[in-house]
Parts: structure tokens; sequence; C-alpha cells
């Protein structure tokens, strides 16, 4: 047998096979705050799926692990790989293959940027409707993380809008699954159940996406709200009347405070009324007619009025697209202040208020500031947690998810499992449920060589 | 071992088995035109997922082949059972346990029809919008084939909606997936892969359900076209527009002929453009406000004019729903005109017209008459194929599959593959997928007691 350097080299070619000290150190990183980098014995780019696939037999011949990685920009660890480990990196793989405009698809390899797909679809009058906080992230990431973001109120999240992958098996087979339709009842779904695997069945070598048509005319309300306890009541209620927000975020006063300084951003929301307002609600509505989303706009302020909004302020244009970009970075506010864990929790909308009378709770008494915003449209709560004694923080951690879990929730709506929360994962699923999952990754990976470490642990 | 009936007896309660000559023949059949009905040796009506697990238990000791039971509306023998093996009913399991207006979803139990779910959602000015032409499927059966219909352009499918299920696998053990929300990514999605899965994988106990706000403004327009070529070609410019159609049927001119004779309906089309008409394009928009549909209305009229057809007839209230509901009958229209054989098959949207082209080729050359409708806005065509000859039927059933299959599509869009497509499914899937397959089939079901015979064969 080849050494793993010699095969790897056949495989992709000598250029693209680095190892040792010539291993660049974000390739053993991602954005998680709580997994620690790690270094991989290699890294190898791939420039098409036969390579991919050349990759994955010497890996299963080495039993080498393998962590593919997109971006990088993932928040749970999923892309950190084992120590000494193969990283497959999709740099090389970064083309929009197609825009199918009559059929509203698009193909595109997995290394491509959301922003970059972005910017294609732009041109054909359509949209790839998933916006995670992140342009850079790629499609394979993003596809492996079931990400989400500030649209999935309307649009729903990765996998509402993947309608096909190519993908390579730990073996070496390549399969194709879906295709150019959003409807199918042939055999498994194979597509869905890739879709937020995080690396760990299959590598993804190509992605047919669900496109919408780009809808010209949007504008945002942000409403200042007395307390959380308004603003989580009002949510199920603007979800429900028909007007169909493209974006329904929660952002309590500390997160505000900490984006828009961040941000150096001022909304022109007058002193009084900030003192006042105790949690905001930002509101975006998009329609192909200004004229009716002029009239949603008036509804909306109306609806607003009544369900208890201190005020409410119209944003549009550049202002709207200021405060969201602010939002968006609003991970990187919490990292620059010294947020020790992010909560990405879901709880079932109807049950949001119930979670937020919680926190405060929890965060007393363990000592932690515990503040954040959220996709409050779906019941994703992002939380920053600052609390820098490790054991607190894993007793404030534990019992936020805890609650999310007896309301009926989740563990992650959009960062995946990855390294960071494992635990959790173990102690808060039906064992049952655990081992069937573990039985599925075995008959797609018998040797257990995609991104050990992730997800079971 | 307790002998069968003896075991079931006391998992179910006596009174709720049946066996032998007193099982009523509907019980061995299902609306599929190809599948024999076989009659199986048990039935058993569960009451809750805990008798579930303990028919399941019985059923893995004696080694007894397993077919959940719906309402047996399906079309492609899936709940056929195997001779002598064991039906498990759900039609006692017919409770709407919740409709939980606020987080806009519906816990029903799998018994539970659509018609049933319909009425319980109207109450709360909500609605399940899935519906296949058949209100007495069941909840539980049109989960196991990942049911379409008429919606899908705009609402997509039954997996679309599915938030969360209960289910027990074939060893007995009792899981939960997903919840009330409609973002996870916490482990494998289980939800999607169950759905679908038409009782190979476990058995479905419990369904959440997403809920959409009943819009209450509805309209239609009926156009008639100078023939298929160019209503294929309008689909992908009406479902681009923005319009979003809530339905966008294709009829063709032998279709429409048998579903308004079937349901003696006049549309008012004269008789001079019916001569001209090659086929019809039904659209119906929805909306919340009067005005904003009639504005559609008539934006949409403006657009078919300039796509080429050659009138356009507004339909409301009565004359709509009389229209949509004998083409929700055309399938058995045809089976009353005496059809052969149904096609299920979906084409990229942008590929209809080509397969258009392909089917008078394929029905001539075999002899066959081969007419129908489909859901043109997400590529699923049904064609009702008469040709009672079997080899001949055979091979035409071959040539549409593969003519579709070759265009990208694929076997079926919302009927399944069950026992009547298993062929066409080994022929057209690479092997390595269906192999895939099995091995995710084992890791639910070591032994293969669920509905061995369908999918796989
Ligand atoms: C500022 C900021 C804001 C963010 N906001 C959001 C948000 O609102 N919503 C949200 O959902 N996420 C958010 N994220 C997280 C992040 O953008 C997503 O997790 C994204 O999906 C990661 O993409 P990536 O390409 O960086 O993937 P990586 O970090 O490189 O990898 C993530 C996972 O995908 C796997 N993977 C990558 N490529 C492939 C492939 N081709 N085949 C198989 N597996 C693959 C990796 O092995 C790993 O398991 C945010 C991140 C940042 C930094
Ligand atoms: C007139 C007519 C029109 C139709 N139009 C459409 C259409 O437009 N679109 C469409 O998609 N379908 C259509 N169908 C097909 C049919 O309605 C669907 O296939 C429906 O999903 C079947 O539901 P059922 O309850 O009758 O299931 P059944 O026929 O009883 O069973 C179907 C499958 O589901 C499995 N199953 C049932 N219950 C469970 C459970 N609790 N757990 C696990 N597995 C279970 C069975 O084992 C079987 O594999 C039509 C049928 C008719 C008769």
């Amino acid at each position: 047998m080849a050494d793993v350097g010699t095969a790897l080299a056949e495989a992709v070619g000598e250029e693209h096979v680095l190892s040792g000290d010539a291993v660049p150190e974000d390739y053993g990183r991602d954005e998680s705050l709580g997994v620690a980098p790690a270094r991989p014995g290699w890294v190898v780019r791939p420039a098409d799926a036969a390579q991919v696939a050349a990759v994955l037999r010497v890996a299963t011949a080495h039993r080498l692990p393998v962590t593919a990685r997109g971006a990088g920009t993932g928040l749970s660890g999923a892309a950190v790989p084992r120590p000494g480990g193969l990283v497959v990196s999709f740099e090389r793989m970064n083309r929009v293959l197609e825009i199918d405009t009559g059929g509203q698809v698009a193909v595109v390899q997995p290394g491509v940027t959301l922003a970059e797909l972005d910017a294609a679809t732009a041109a054909e009058g359509l949209v790839y409707p998933i916006f995670p906080g992140e342009g850079g992230a790629s499609v394979g990431g993003t596809v492996a993380t079931n990400a989400g973001g500030m649209h999935a109120v309307k649009e729903g999240v990765t996998r509402h809008h993947v309608l096909g992958l190519e993908a390579v098996l730990a073996t070496g087979e390549v399969i194709r699954t879906g295709g150019r339709y959003v409807k199918t009842s042939t055999g498994y779904d194979l597509t869905q159940l890739i879709v937020g695997s995080e690396g760990t069945l299959a590598l993804v070598t190509e992605v047919t996406l669900r496109l919408r048509p780009r809808l010209p005319h949007r504008a945002g309300v942000l409403a200042p709200f007395p307390g959380t306890e308004s603003v989580t009541a009002a949510v199920p209620r603007l979800t429900g009347g028909g007007l169909d927000p493209l974006v329904l975020e929660y952002v309590d006063v500390i997160a505000m405070a900490a984006i828009t300084e961040n941000a150096g951003l001022d909304l022109g929301v007058p002193e009084r009324v900030r003192a006042a307002a105790g949690a905001y609600l930002l509101v975006v509505l998009e329609n192909r007619s200004a004229e009716r989303l002029d009239e949603d706009v008036q509804t909306l302020g109306e609806e607003l009025a009544g369900l208890g909004a201190l005020d409410a302020y119209v944003l549009r244009g550049d202002s709207l697209g200021k405060l969201v970009t602010a939002r968006e970075k609003a991970f990187w506010a919490a990292r620059n202040a010294g947020a020790n864990a992010i909560v990405d929790a879901v709880v079932p909308r109807a049950s949001l208020a119930r979670f937020f009378e919680a926190v405060p709770a929890i965060a007393g008494r363990h000592g932690a500031l515990v503040g954040g915003c959220g996709h409050a449209g779906d019941g994703n709560v992002h939380l920053s947690v600052f609390q820098p004694d490790p054991e607190a923080l894993t007793r404030v951690m534990d019992e936020l998810l805890e609650a999310a879990a007896d309301l009926g929730g989740t563990i992650s709506g959009e960062h995946g499992i990855g390294r960071e929360k494992i635990r959790h994962f173990r102690a808060l699923e039906n064992p049952a449920k655990v081992d069937l999952m573990r039985r599925i990754k075995r008959s797609f990976d018998p040797d257990g060589i995609l991104n050990p470490g992730v997800l079971f642990g």
C-alpha cells in the first residue's frame, strides 16, 4: 500500500496536498467559542467528485479520519478535524454551474459562498433565500449544518431549498439524490438525510437549490416593547396574521446596545423611548408591488400598536440594510464583548414567553449575564452567555438547554451539534433515537471515517 | 411462546383482532390499478402507540410481515399486505389531538382523514394545505406516501409540513422526532426519512403538522391553449412571475372531456374555442384581500393572453369548486373509462415540453391511448394509459418512465413505488443508492418485518 502522502497526491495532484507544518492554522478551527483548534495531518483540495471519491478510498484504506471543510465559519466545532486527520477542503470546487431561470433552480459546487450565489441569482431576478448572518459561508457548509438565518420565518431553512445532491460515500461510491423538482416519492429521501448531517454521512460535491423570485420592494419596522413578555406574546400574532413577514427578529436591550454600538448605528429612537424599552422587534416585509408594501407596512404598524409596541420606526433602503447587517454581526459583537458561549436553542413559538421567563432565573442562579437576539418568528433563540468560570458556564448552558427541551424544544436550531454540544445531545435525546442515528451512520460509513467525534462523540 | 392470535389479543384486546374469514376483503387492497389484492392472516386495530409497540413485538417474535393501513386509498399497492401477514389498521387512532393556533400547528393521530383535519383547521382560520385529490386519505397514509396534490406548486408536499412524528420501530421502541418548530439542526432528520417511506421503516402513531393561515379569497382562471407546446412553455413563466399560484394544473383535451363528462360539468367554453383547444391550464390564486385578488386575476389574464392562451375564463365560488372537484376525481373518471395504468412521473418543470413531445410517439408505437392532466406547476405528470394488452402496457410504462428519467425526472411524484413500480425503481435507480436504502431499512427494521415486498421487492 502506498503511503498516505503519495496516495493523496495521486488522488488530487501533489500541489493540492498540504501536510505537517505546511498546513495553515486556519484549517484546524472554525468560529466556535468552545472548541479548541486541532492540527490536521493532511489537507487536500479536490477539484471534482471523482477526486473526492479517490481521496475517500485512500482514507478508507488508511482508516484516516476525514473532516470536510467549507469556509470554516461554523459555530459548533464541526469543521475542527481530528488531530493528525485529513481535511477535505472544498475551496477549489467553487463554481456556480448553472442558474436555470425557467426551472428556478441553481446547481452549484459546494465551495461557492452564499455571497457569490446571491450575486449570481440577483443577475437573473431570482434569490436563494437563505441568509445566515455570514455571506462567507459555503453552500456545502450550510447544507451540512442546515443553516437558517433571519428569513427562515417566511422561507424556511436550508433543507427546504435543497432539491438534490451529488454526494460521495465513505467507500468512494458517488450517488445523486433528488433533482430539479420539488416533489418525489421514489424511495427514502437521502437528500434530507444528508442535509444537516455535519459531514458525518457523506461529502457533498454538488447541490441543486430551489430559487425564488427576488421581490423588489422591502421595508422594515422596528418596534420597541416594554419587555420580553409583550414581545413574545406579539410573535405568534404576527406570524398568523397573513402579512407573512420575511424577518421577525427579537432583540433584547443588551443585544441592541451591543449591535448598534458595534456598528456605530443610530436608529433615531429617542432617549425617552429607549429608556422605556425592554426589548425590540424587527419586522421586515417584502412585496413585488410598492403600493402593497406601503399598505402592509401601515397594517403592520397598527397591529404592532395593538400588541403593545411603544412606537414603530419604519426603516427602508440604507437604514434597514444597516440594521440588518448589524444584527447579522451580533455574533462578532458578542464575541468582542467577551461572550463565553452562544445558545442556539429552539422552542415552540407559542412557548417563547415561558422560555424567556426561565432565562433570568438561570442566569441569576449562576452569576451569568445572558442577553441576546433571535429568530423569534421560528422560535430560534440566540443568547450570548457571559460567565468566564467554566463550571458555572457549564451549569448555565445545561439549564438553558434543559429548559428549552422541557418546553418541547431542541438543542440546536441552525448551528448544529458539532463537537460542542455532544454532551447535551446525549443527555437530552432519547437513547433509542441516538442509537438509531448511529446505525444510520454505519449504513453510510461502515468504518466511521467521516468526521468522527462530531455529533456522537 | 403464545400463539399469534392470543398474543395479538393481549396487545390490542380481543375485539380488535380479526383473522381468517372474519377479515373484510377491503383490508387486502388499495386503489392501485395494477396490484392484485391479497388476504392478510390478521388485522389489528390498536388504540395508541403502546398497543402498536406491543403488536410489533409480537410480529417480531413471530416474524410476521406487517403492513400499516390508513384509508387504503393509495395508488401503488403499498397497503396491500403479504398473504397471511398482519395488517395494522389505524382506523381507531383517529383523533385531532390539538390545534395550536398560536404555534400554527396541529397534532393528530394517523387515522385522521384529510377531510376531518380540514374541518378542524377551518374552525380556527387555519389550513393544512395538502390536498391530494382524496379527502378520505388518512394523515398516516399521506405521510407514508409523501402525498402531494394540486396545491404543491405553492405549498409544497406533505414532507414540507410534517414537523414531527411519534413512530414505533420494528423492535417496539417508540421514538419522537422533530417538534413544534420549523427548524432544527440536532442530529439526522428522522422525520424526513420516515416521510415517504411507505410503511417500511416505522409505524407512525402521531403527527405534528405545520398549518398556514386560511386565506379567504380565491379565484381561478381556466385558459384553453392551442396545444401542449404552448401550455408547457407557459408554466415556468407563470411560476416565476411572482403571482405565486396556488394551483397550476395542466389538463389535456382527452382528460378535460372525461372529467367534465364524469362530473356533468358545463364550463361555458364555447364550442368554437373548445374545437381549437389542444390543452387547458387551470390557475388558481388566493389572497387575504379581495381587491388584491381581483388585481392579480387581471394580471394573470394578461399574462395568459401574452403566453398564447386562446381565451381565459374566470371561475369563482361554486363553479371553481366544481371544476377542482371534478379534476380531483380524474382518477375515477380514468378508471371508469377503463384505464389500465396511471403514470405519476416528475420531470423538471423546464423539461415538461420535451416530455410531452415524447408521449404521443411512445403511445403510438405501442397502440396505446395516453391522456391526462397533471400538476404542471411542479412537473408532476399524471397520465392515464389505455392499453389492455399486458405486454404492450409494460412497454408503454417502461418507455414513459425512462423518458422522464432521461430528462432528469423521477418515477413517482406522489403516489410512491409501492408494489407496483418496483421494477422501474430497480431499473432506473443507481444500485449503490438502492443498496444504501436497504442498509438504512435494516438500521430501522433488522428482521425486515415492515411491509416486505414494498419498495425493494
Ligand atoms: C457572524 C456569523 C453569523 C452566523 N449566523 C448564522 C445564522 O444566523 N444562522 C446559521 O444557521 N448559521 C449562522 N452562522 C454559522 C455558519 O455560517 C453556518 O454554520 C454555515 O453553515 C457554515 O458554513 P461553512 O462553509 O463555514 O462550513 P464549515 O464551518 O466549514 O463546516 C461546517 C460543517 O459542514 C461540513 N461540511 C462543509 N462542507 C461540506 C461538504 N461539501 N460536504 C459535507 N460536509 C461539509 C463540515 O464538515 C462541518 O461539519 C454564523 C456564523 C458567523 C461567523
Ligand atoms: C381519487 C384519488 C385521487 C388521488 N389523488 C392524489 C393526488 O393528487 N396526490 C397524491 O399524492 N395522492 C393521490 N391519491 C393517492 C392517495 O390518496 C394517497 O396515496 C394517500 O396518501 C393514501 O392515504 P391512505 O390513508 O389511503 O393510505 P393507504 O393506502 O392506507 O396506505 C398508503 C401507504 O401508507 C402506509 N401507511 C398508512 N398508515 C401508516 C402509518 N400510520 N404509519 C406508517 N405507514 C402507514 C401504508 O403501509 C402504505 O404503504 C389519490 C387517490 C385517489 C383514490
